[in-house]
């Protein structure tokens, strides 16, 4: 899997792309990321990539120019299967968006900035605007680094325990139940009897339980589609 | 404001805490921001943070010890008005909350990691348990930076046009309007003749009538809540 990641503050992605899963991914040759600064692109002077709205009002807005020939350049070399836009009123990203996107080949995220990009590049080059949640943020890198965290951690082979990854939050339309590790007794803390007792048919019930209750308590949203898809 | 983020790969927020906005908000002396590395708090060998979660399964858990001793130490040096947990199984974080939080004085951020933190923790030291979305990531630091960025954009005096975080998408329950900027034609698409015409209040009543049909296509849940609050 290849994604490129479009941005005009690329430095933003340094740490989050090469370290932990993400770094690892990458090194085992599983998924290749790059990383291209749109002031690269740009023909104007002083590398400028973005300019006031038209109409008025605060704030910048990203130029179309940069923008198209960074794209176009990628879509000479390669077919890319999403051309992805980052922006706070796009299509909220979830687990399943993960699941499917960690299926492609080739992928875009162009990066918003600033007040976005004119309207015309959503136009001309997205297939998918896609928001990673109900609150803005100063750039759309951050949603980059997730999206593709959120991505790559799901392909086979990046995460040490195959399995681990199928017993996350969400894959199964719950929330995950509480976990404990050692000190058995903190502070008169003591871990539930039951993760103590070596029967795992008990540990995998009260686990499902847990989570049923937990998913109930905290998202009834969740747990709505849960008991309607029942 | 004061935030600390208790991390066991802090390497993974450099860039995000070191660039643009957030920067700029540290800079001016308006948000001190300290990570701390967990394995400096540890008292296991080998700076362990982490072991084997009761009762078995993939993945690791976070242990209670070195996190209750950052904790700690923090809060026998100052008050925290909240000590929050990044996990996908928190509260829905948005743009409510982040305004809110742009109010508090200390915050604590712990950045869950692996399968997640001791319940234990949980139950001792959290007041927010928080969740950026509707999926999985490696670790919550990429979530302890967002909702750091969110927050810290907030802070009056940070953005250079202080209107600027006023007119984003959900600061009125809308998603933003759509942008444009130079040039006017492009490839044969036109700027929208109104945002050319300097009559502001056109321009306005076109952009809350394009504010409001993108909500009620994009986000009719949004939408919903406006209308029932009108």
């Amino acid at each position: 899997m290849r994604i490129d990641i479009i941005s005009c503050v690329p430095a933003l992605l340094d740490s989050p792309l090469n370290h932990s899963i993400v770094k690892r991914g990458q090194q085992k040759g599983l998924v290749e990321i790059v990383v291209h600064n749109l002031r690269d692109y740009t023909p104007y002077a002083h590398q400028q990539t973005d300019d006031y709205a038209y109409g008025g009002g605060a704030g910048m807005v990203m130029m179309i120019e940069p923008i198209a020939r960074c794209i176009r350049q990628l879509q000479a070399e390669r077919t890319y299967d999403a051309v992805v836009y980052t922006s706070p009123d796009g299509k909220v990203f979830d687990q399943a968006t993960a699941n499917s996107w960690s299926l492609l080949q080739n992928i875009i995220i162009l990066c918003g900035h600033y007040k976005g990009v004119d309207e015309r590049v959503r136009q001309m080059f997205i297939t998918h605007e896609i928001s990673i949640g109900d609150y803005v943020l100063t750039g759309g890198e951050l949603a980059a680094a997730i999206i593709t965290d959120a991505i790559v951690r799901l392909l086979p082979g990046v995460l040490g325990d195959e399995t681990s990854a199928l017993t996350d939050s969400f894959q199964d339309g719950l929330l995950a139940p509480p976990v404990y590790t050692r000190p058995e007794l903190y502070e008169g803390m003591q871990v539930p009897e039951v993760l103590m007792s070596g029967n795992h048919s008990k540990i995998d019930a009260w686990r499902h339980e847990q989570a049923l209750t937990r998913t109930a308590e905290r998202r009834p949203d969740m747990y709505q589609r849960l008991i309607v898809a029942d």
